[in-house]
This record gives C-alpha cells, sequence and structure tokens, in this order.
C-alpha cells in the first residue's frame, strides 16, 4: 500500500460519511451478533489491500454504527468529532508517539500540559490547576480518588450525590473505598448537610449530572470538604466547557476550591474520542500515589514525567487534537457552538411546556433536557423504543423521582433548529 | 475549513514524514521547556485555519518529537505505526464511536470481539480466552490484579518476578495489594520454588521481561497458582507478537494455563498507540470486578457490554486499526516482521560477541540485545549518552546482576541491517 493513494481513499471516504451522516439511521438498526457474523471467523494468512478494508467498511460494518456524529443524535451526552480533531488524529497515528518518559516524546508532554493550561484559562481556573489528560472521566475519577486516599491515609469513605456517575462507585470498589451515596434535593442536587466528613478522604461532587445535569452546591461542599480535610473531587465531566461562557461561569461557583476537576473535551468540545482532562491543585498527592521510575526509565532529565500522575504508563498524541480544535475553533467558536447548544435545548424545553400532554421533568442549565408523556413509565419507554427505532433521530432515558424520564441531550456542532425539531415532531408522531 | 483540502494537506505532510524520518534525529535534541516555550501562552480567540496546525508542526513542533517511526529507534521496546493502522485511526477519529454499551457501537463492540480473536488464533490460545482491547498493558495488569482480588477475598499477596514490569508494582499499590517480589535465577527468571501461595491472590509472570526479555517459568507457576487456587496472569506485552512463529512458541509454554494475557500490538504488531489485548479465561470475574449498569445505562439488549469488563465506561474505537492491521498485513506478512527482527537481533548480537571489549549480559530470545562495554558503568552510561546524543541511533539501558547494561531493541517494520550496522558503528565510535 502507499499511505498517499490509501490515505486518499480513505479521506474520501471520511469526507462523503460526514456529508450524509445526517441521513443515516442514527441508532443503529442491527441484532447483536449481526456484524461480527459477516465477517470470517478466522484472521486472513495473505495480506489485502487497505481497499478491501474500506469496502468493508461501507458494505458490512456501516450499518452496525451508531452514529455519534449526526446532528439527530441526542442521546448520553452527544457530542463531535470535529475535522482539526480528526485530522490530528490522523497526524498523531503517523508520529505515533509513546509517552512515557518527558524524553520519549517532549512533545507530546509540553503540548498536553499546554493544551491543558489553555483550556484552564478559557474555564477561568486559577493557575494553581495543573492539568493533564486521562481516557475518559471513569479514569480520571479513579485516579483523583486514589491521590485523595494517599492523601489521607486511613480515612476511607467517599460521599456523593445518589445522582453521581457511576464512575464513582466503580473507582471506589477499585480503591476498596466506603461509598455513601447522598441524597438529593427537589432539584437534584446534593444535600450538603447530610455530609458527614470525619472519616471521609473524598467528596465528589458533579456539575452536570449524567441524569439530569443537576448541579450540586459546590461552594457548600468545598466548605465542608475543607473544614474535614476531604479531597473535592468535581466532575464537570458533560458540562465543563460550559464556563467558557461567561454568562454561564456562576453555574460553576465554588470549582476553584477543588483538589482536582475532570471535564471532558470528547462530551462538549469538539475533540474526537478519547480526552478527559484532569486537572489537579496537588500534584504532589498523584505523584505519591502513581509514580514510579524504575531504573530502565531512569533518566537525566529533571522533570515530572505525566505518567507519574496517572495509571497508565504509556500515553498516546491525544494533546495535539485538543490543541488542534482550540486553535482552530478559537475561543469565540466554542462559545458560539455552546451558546447555540444552550439556545436550542431552551428552545426544545419550551415546545415540551407549552404542549399539553407533555412536561419538563428537570431544571435545565445547559443543553440537557428532560421530559416525559403524561401516561405510564412503560408508555414512556415504548415511546422511547419507537422513536429510537424508527432511526430518525436517537434519545436516551433516566430515571428521576423513581419515574422513567427521557432525555435530550444536545451537543453535535451540526445541530440546526431543524434537527431539534425533527425530534420534537418525531416525539409526537409515535406519541400519538 | 474542509476536510477534504486540510485533509489533502495533511496527509501529504504524513506521507512525506514517513519518507524522510529516517534521517531525523532519532532522539528529540532540545531541552525541557524548549518546545513550550515556541508556543503562545494563551489561547488565541479566533479561529484559525488548519495550515497554521500543520505550519506549527513542521517548524515548532517537530524539533520535540522522539522519532519512534524512525528505522533507527532501537530503545526501550521499538514499535511501529504502520499505514494501515495509521488510517484506520483517521477512520475511526471520522465515525468517533464511543463504546458504553453495545447500542452506543455495535461494530465497535463486535469488531473488538472479533479482532482480539483473530489474534488469539494466531497466537495459538484456545477458544476460552475472551479478549478487549484496554489502552496500555499498565492498565490491562490493573484490571486482571483487581479481578483476581475480587475472585479471592481475602487474599491481598500477589507475587512477581524482581523484574517485572513497574506496572505491576503500581496496580498493586493502586489496589492495596502487597507486591512480593521473588528473585530471580541467572536467566533473571522468577524463582517458582520461592513462591509461598497461601495468601496470594495472583502470580503475574512474564514472557519477555522490559530489562531483558527473560522469560519467567511458566508451566512451574501455572502448576504453583493451580495448586494454591491463585490467579495467573502472564504479562507478554512485548513479546507475545513472537506466538505467530511457529519456532517461537516453545518460549511461551504454559501460558495457555493462565487466568489472563496481555499483549500490546502497540509494541510488536505494527498497530499504532495505543492498543493493548486483554484475554481473561475469567470473564466472570472481571464482570464481578468492574460491571455497573446504572438506570441510564440500561438497555433491551441481553449482552455483555466491554464496559463491564475493564476500568474506563467509555472506549474508542480502537478496533478497527487492529483489525485493519490483521487485515492488511496478513498472518504471513506479521510473521516475516517478527523473524526478521529476531533475525537482525541475532545479527548484531553476533558482532558483540565477536568484538573484544564487548560482551552479552543476558540470554537473547526474541529481537532484544543486552550488553555493555567492558568497563565501568559509567563509562557505559556516558557511551549511551554520546550515542544518543548524535541523534544517529536510540538506545536505552537496563541495570542487571546491579550492572548498567546498554538495551537495542528491535521493532520497526521499516529497520534494515543497514540500520543495525549503523547502531553498531556508532556505538563503537563512540566508544573509540
Amino acid at each position: 500500500m502507499t499511505l498517499r493513494d490509501d490515505g486518499a481513499a480513505a479521506l474520501e471516504w471520511a469526507a462523503d460519511y460526514l456529508e450524509r451522516v445526517r441521513d443515516l439511521p442514527v441508532l443503529a438498526q442491527v441484532e447483536p451478533g449481526e456484524i461480527r457474523a459477516r465477517l470470517p471467523a478466522t484472521p486472513p494468512e495473505q495480506g489485502e489491500p487497505f481497499a478491501a478494508v474500506l469496502a468493508d467498511l461501507e458494505h458490512k460494518l456501516l450499518d452496525g454504527v451508531t452514529h455519534w456524529q449526526s446532528p439527530r443524535y441526542f442521546a448520553y451526552f452527544a457530542n463531535t468529532g470535529s475535522e482539526p480533531g480528526i485530522l490530528a488524529e490522523l497526524l498523531a497515528a503517523t508520529l505515533n508517539q509513546v509517552g512515557i518518559l518527558w524524553r520519549t516524546s517532549p512533545v507530546l508532554q509540553e503540548l498536553e500540559e499546554l493544551a491543558c493550561d489553555w483550556l484552564r484559562q478559557l474555564l477561568g481556573l486559577p493557575g494553581t490547576f495543573v492539568g493533564h489528560i486521562e481516557d475518559s472521566a471513569s479514569t480520571a475519577t479513579l485516579a483523583a480518588l486514589g491521590a485523595a486516599r494517599a492523601a489521607a491515609p486511613g480515612r476511607r469513605a467517599v460521599y456523593t450525590s445518589e445522582h453521581a456517575h457511576s464512575s464513582v462507585a466503580k473507582a471506589a470498589r477499585i480503591l476498596e473505598l466506603e461509598l455513601r451515596p447522598v441524597e438529593v434535593d427537589d432539584a437534584y442536587r446534593l444535600r450538603p448537610e447530610l455530609l458527614e466528613l470525619a472519616d471521609a478522604c473524598a467528596v465528589v461532587a458533579t456539575i452536570g449530572t449524567t441524569s439530569s445535569a443537576a448541579i450540586d452546591p459546590v461552594p457548600a461542599i468545598g466548605d465542608a470538604c475543607e473544614a474535614a480535610g476531604a479531597w473535592l473531587h468535581v466532575d464537570a465531566a458533560y458540562a465543563g466547557p460550559a464556563a467558557l461562557c461567561e454568562e454561564l461561569r456562576p453555574l460553576f461557583a465554588g470549582w476553584k476550591g477543588a483538589d482536582s476537576i475532570v471535564v471532558n473535551p470528547h462530551k462538549w468540545l469538539a475533540t474526537p474520542m478519547d480526552c478527559s482532562v484532569l486537572w489537579t491543585s496537588r500534584v504532589d498527592a498523584f505523584r505519591e500515589a502513581y509514580s514510579f521510575v524504575p531504573e530502565y526509565l531512569r533518566a537525566s532529565e529533571d522533570v515530572v514525567n505525566l505518567s507519574e500522575l496517572s495509571v497508565p504508563l504509556g500515553r498516546r498524541f491525544r494533546a495535539l487534537k485538543l490543541w488542534a480544535v482550540l486553535r482552530c475553533f478559537g475561543a469565540d467558536g466554542l462559545r458560539a457552538m455552546i451558546r447555540e447548544h444552550v439556545r436550542l435545548a431552551g428552545e426544545f424545553a419550551g415546545w415540551v411546556e407549552g404542549e399539553p400532554g407533555w412536561a419538563l421533568c428537570a431544571p435545565r442549565h445547559f443543553s440537557l433536557v428532560c421530559f416525559r408523556r403524561d401516561g405510564s413509565d412503560e408508555d414512556n419507554e415504548a415511546l422511547l423504543d419507537r422513536v429510537n427505532s424508527s432511526g430518525e433521530v436517537f434519545l436516551s432515558h433516566a430515571r428521576l423521582d423513581d419515574r422513567f424520564v427521557l432525555r435530550l441531550a444536545i451537543g453535535n456542532a451540526g445541530t440546526t433548529e431543524e434537527d431539534v425539531r425533527l425530534a420534537w415532531d418525531v416525539l409526537r408522531r409515535e406519541a400519538a
């Protein structure tokens, strides 16, 4: 193969895909096992041309793609793999950097530190926060709680809202910390008066919960943590980028007091999977938890290697895509995208509120709307199944106050008001 | 920007880079902070064209790249980001799949299962092994030991060779397991008679240690594990792909009896970072350790989601590159690459053995040669520094029997006998 010729074909496929993705069925309309059954059960003995891979992608695999890139994707937290991010991934794979020590890729480490610092500035966080990139918020939260455990020997409890992401429970299980879920108030916010932190190493507060994008009262939680000497980790994986916008920044009150914060550019900042930024104001606790430099990795440079701050030893050159996105969109372009998503979510919420038989189910702060149709949980679940089976749009669900609710999450850079209107039309059609 | 135009420019840069990489200084010749100092300290307000990113990559960043893609890269474990892998990363970023549940990307899950199964077949492992992809062997070993801990409540010791990778110690610290390093014999192999497994949950055996590519006696270790009910995790992160070659497969004796095995296609299987395959014959123990399915992720399909077997919830579409590499090289092509690397390592070892004043320092099984020049540790370290500072080749070091030894690792698909000869010439020149 030649990279030029096969690359041109791959690039053409990619460009064409992005042009037609709006019209493809958003949720993959296949049964479990269907894609695998189309492929040979055994590997080829002889090499095949790359064109064969590309042909199979089109003819055998594409049906198994749930189109996260579709402007009509509204499930979980919708996202965008933008063009600068995509091309940066091509370049990163070409360079194939392996970040183990600074010297194994000075550019990887220094661009990762710089890109995280650029984003820190854009979010209005103080310079005491030092950032690095993890693959996911799950790993970032695990890393943060591991550092918190190292920083408070003998204290084994972790408090978090009963609406916190499941990754907190997973991290607690891995770290053998005792998870203490805290009840929420009527806006699905952690009730800080229920915190009893004497034996706690950490509290995980969320700005933008998965179920409803609720905002925990971070200032009060931070005060409690400070008084008790507990670590405050803020999970702003989804909502974090909204802090770029001055008018939304009040929603982030108190997060400057955190010991660690996670924000996922691969969620709402136009960056392809995977890119989860973890900042901490307590680098030493991370080193205490994660630094191992065996003889075969000893080097003469006086540098804290990024591998000393996280679980994996080797990391890939994720920083390139984050840096490319920040440059090609500019702060202005990213703010415009976020504001448009918030505006569209507001429009949709208005339509729901104005329609008899439908109701909003949670306060709306960002680009997520929780709603339901009058009727039983079963009715709403069946409605969601019909909507998603149509392939026209894709939404997901949550449970709030023990009721099944629908979630419409806006996060694709290509989503227009027409796309959101289509979702509303399909919902009403299937409900009728 | 348009993906077609900017993509064509990025692709041309990538193709050109791979054509000239052999002649670039292998180890980046910059000081810490030098790359970051070339870049603006603050992010741009307005978006810039992608061409500006590409220009900076060439003129500001390239000096900070340590060229893992160079055929003259011989440090740590040399690797290859091959062209099918690179283009698959372009396509994966374009599709921007987020593997959370099967339904969020059926193709991601099914291709990941298939590609891991293809590789399993190629390595001669039985069908009882079920594979998935992690970002790194560090994460895979953490995941395996977490499953081992879940499978043997109350047993907290982990045995491993004193030459095991540092990721074992890191995983033990995270999981709060007691690491018990075991002495090695004169070939740097774990001495199985020293295992006392009554309170052990696991043993990590290595096929191809980082320092010297030593091979622990896996059959004896496996017997001890079986007798004691301890989990056997085999770290074949580097050497694993050699099992594709029948004549090398005897070196993998006993690994079929493992509870889990990790092999990194991003090391010696032409796959770009990151791709670490973890197989287990005990899926249930992984689910016990890592399965959380909260309400907002409940779905109707009866499928074990890959996120139930590992730490992160979301995963990217890494399977596409592994599948593309297996197809475009074919088993035959991969075997040819591995055999050539082993042959070249044998040639180099022969030159060292035949030259007065130089000596081999460890048995050679795969594509790694450990050697030193007569003289002090300081002399050898200074020699290595001079060699790497020349930029002509890049080697690394280890400590064996408390002596500083040089490591030459062959793993780049483009490495020729001339490149290896150059390394030997530079070593002798700088030693003179």
